[in-house]
């Protein structure tokens, strides 16, 4: 951390202020003087220090951060990618390309289990399914609730899938224990408390980056969930918001290798949720392998008119089928 | 509800479909029908219509909403503006200016009594102080917790304030019991778990808008408070992500008066977070009541440089005496 | 300017480095050595070095820039507010309040003669007025061009007001040779071979912040006008793009007091394009007195039905007249 | 064009309004009588209506366009894809893949003339260099103006490659008539003077999207030159600017499907100014082909720590092999 003192910080001032900061963290304080100004530099583990907090100081000009605010979700520090089993042997993270499948809300036994075997036949390793679905209107459906975690794992029972669905909020993780992965919504990316309780279980847990998070918000919220000891966190990209509204949110394609770069994590996209247009799923979900993305996250419902959410992004099992196929022989390609 | 059809939509599908609508929903549906296109109109409340439903339907070319998607929170069914009694003599939207001002965190008893005399004195007349904070890194502060909700309670025996904090999961209501205002923090606007179950409290709620959240959105997360019965929310704008980083966020002026056309909810403002400095308070401040704002939240701090948490937009009480001086002021030349 | 030197950098590279940097700006380099990295510390003029360029460098992990990149608008190096007279008695940045009011487009003698003296009537000191129209459609009505201007003219006849109106192409410049303020929209905000042309000239122009222009960029853009001897530069904000769709753009009312604490040039707001809304440039105008602005341009149509552009946004004269009453009386007040 | 009137317009202002858009516009009006409301629909070309002018009306509700308001750029009216002959036997838009690359700025006769013969022997087919640089600062390099243009046709004649260089201003069109390709900086897709001037020239256009444009408005600026006679206009996406600020912009990669299918103009791809980090570059060219681009435009440079602008994206011709084999491999695979 480097912070530029005021030129009207006098001797004394800078000397009270590098002690306080001695003090109370584990750092060193270097001091390099300038004719017009004081800099200071911080060594040692800065994540502790509230950059805000420094920047309030009366004597402080501005601050800036060198070392990343996250340790465990730091390839720095973790330099080995970390692969997560899923169970039934899959595994995300280890070069392999795993899609998630499955409809937006679970709404029959009927429904789950044939989009479920639709696309276990076509290769994807997980199945997908709302049960808990967080709506913008609280007149829309909310989903089965307890009744389509059931439903998930019947379909489970009878494909072997592993399944992924949402929880919304902590009271819920009991209810959750037989789930394979645990899905954080966007919108909860930053619900902290929720984060907290996630860290505490065993469970995978895959973290949807919020609506305008940034990418290193994004890992501070993996960093909540690993510092509780859980570190089998999966990022997951769902599109930003930003001005252009063609689509529904914008794919931050960059966030890709960008994320694989400064952390070790695995992270998967969501071309359905991204675009909110089932034409767009395949472009994007080709360019997000290209990109490098260890997994996807696909919407496919037997009859998208009749689904009782996010209709107008879902593919049938036939597009998922040829998307599917896509996907996988460009991974081949690339290898 | 204006529905366009493709143009390849049949006679008989144009009926079927029609009388989906007309089974499901409590609507009329008027065909028009075009040369090159049929346009379906639907009539009565539609707001219990999901519009992507509609446009993922295979027949559908695009869809517009004519009536606004909430009820409760719409100005066109309760034209009267909505005046929440906050208890000891205060109350929001009647046409008064009313401001809420305290630290950023509670930190001690004398800290919060220091700052609650001292705001009082200025004319706040609600104490705002964090106990629970929702930080972006696990390794920042996080507030006194319940000790903090005690210190506040003691600081309104003290001053006879209401007071205002933040709540930042659904299993703490009991413990806000005797919280005047309960905060919904910008992070949790759209945590609905945490909504529905403040809507079957009692308590005036101040709704922060989200980072991102368009105005609909704010006035949905609003409608899921008021669906379960409780009418007392306070919508509070703090500033929305832009690509501008100059400041923190950027204070969205406009939703002001858009608010008040659109809703009967009071709307306060908060200068603090919306700039994330302390000399950007004094004109935002001022704007915000020129504009028409119901409120201010104001962060005031004994001694800003040593505040645990956002020190750096934290007035000191002189600095708010003076502020609320001019905006009173204002407020009178403006009657 | 601060840079971070990478841990891999060498003693003797970075000696080579530093000596570049010497020989090639005015700048003395100060090295702090800490344990773990190095840190260069430029003083002197670095408004000439592209921040670019040292990020580029193999040795540089990171840059900070602690000056601002422009210098003529900087108010560190011209504490004094910079008036600008237009001439007629009327001065923008003397804290007074100008209004520019008149036609998006100027249309036909009878109009803006019209418009003309209503606004005169009202208050509004300088009369606006498009004669060549940037439009997002080549179909739509580009304006009266070289006879809009010659309108213009016979118009500030009639009234004595002096007028702005925007230009869009350097070899117009001869063209505007009688035209008192020169408008640059905000398309062309940096169309900088348009800025250089207008900086060799002696008019006032006005400077509209781009559609996502940030603060800084804005005031370089004044810069280069400024760099080539003119000056009278006075900058408009007009909204800028954001996700928020409600309205056209969003009001950046954050920028008033930032631009004059950054800059002593004057700032005028244009709450008619902010909002794309008759019924917000209201409390818009007011707000942006509240904040501080030196001036307001304001759309005003004598039929703003049958407006041939931006109908949706102009104010009648009826309409104008109350808005003009409300800001002098607040201007007043908060004197 | 959809027109929802207001509930209060009579029966006789609704005639009125129909027989001035009738007389006005080539369309015919249909009227379709809800219960509550009156709807016309509007047959025709109704890409001659401003949206605005329509919006503005007494009697509008609100208005919604179903068609789209380009025409030559648009799909429906030519379903074919346009294939452009740049010379020399490239071709863009006709399936193959064209990559055009070089540094950001002409330096020398030796530099582009190094860079020219390496990005050949890599696959390149088109040689870029800037001779005009806009630049956010007026103390930046602008380039070596008409020597740069010279020293870019030199490497032309060495190595066969066309050659694509920016244009600043409409008065220089003359000067670049030996060029191959002019390209349109992305702040100037709204100089409309310019775009213009461009349409009345028979040159290949390459025209950048704006630093915020929306995907309409950069199809209506390539409209703004094929309305003067130039078809033969490339798109080129370079990424757009958002909240994220890890990167410089963020690449918007749906733009390439959704061009594609809203438009028959060709489209590239600038992955260097999208990211602003050379490290960057190859996932993003990558994914840019796997969804589809027609070409790519990359910055080489011979020695990057050293070019005179946007070294910091700029690839060593080493890494431009890499990445030039790499995505004519992809290519190849996704045939």
């Amino acid at each position: 951390m480097i912070i530029v003192l005021k030129p009207t910080c006098s001797k004394e001032q800078q000397i009270k202020f590098s002690n306080m900061l001695k003090d109370n963290y584990d750092v060193k304080v270097n001091v390099w003087e300038g004719v017009h100004s004081t800099v200071l530099g911080l060594l040692g583990d800065t994540t502790q220090i509230d950059i805000e907090y420094i920047d309030a100081q009366d004597v402080v000009e501005s601050v800036k951060r060198v070392q990343e605010p996250y340790k465990k979700a730091n390839r720095k520090f973790h330099p080995e990618n970390t692969v997560i089993d899923i169970g039934n042997g899959v595994k995300i993270g280890d070069g392999s390309l795993q899609i998630m499948a499955g409809p937006c809300s679970v709404e029959s036994e009927e429904q789950i289990i044939e989009v479920a075997k639709a696309v276990k036949k076509s290769g994807a390793t997980i199945l997908r399914g709302g049960a808990f679905k967080p709506r913008t209107s609280p007149y829309a459906f909310q989903g089965l609730k307890s009744e389509g975690l059931d439903l998930l794992k019947i379909a489970r029972k009878e494909t072997g899938l592993p399944i992924v669905t949402e929880i919304m909020r902590a009271s819920h993780i009991d209810m959750f224990e037989n789930v394979d992965i645990i899905q954080v919504g966007a919108r909860n990316m930053q619900n902290f408390e929720l984060l907290k309780e996630l860290g505490k279980t065993n469970k995978p847990i895959l973290l949807k980056r919020g609506l305008s998070a940034t990418i290193e918000e994004w890992l501070m919220s993996a960093e909540y969930i690993m510092a509780e000891g859980n570190n089998k966190v999966i990022l997951c990209e769902r599109g930003i918001r930003t001005y252009e509204n063609f689509t529904r949110n914008t794919l931050d394609i960059s966030a890709i290798p960008i994320v694989k770069k400064l952390s070790h994590l695995p992270v998967v996209v969501d071309p359905s949720h991204a675009s909110g247009k089932s034409w767009l799923v395949e472009p994007l979900a080709i360019a997000a392998v290209a990109a490098g993305a260890d997994g996807l996250i696909i919407e496919v419902h037997n009859d998208p008119p009749h689904a009782l959410c996010d209709g107008a992004q879902s593919l049938t099992p036939q597009q998922f089928d040829t998307v599917a196929n896509k996907v996988f022989s460009l991974k081949n390609a690339l290898k």
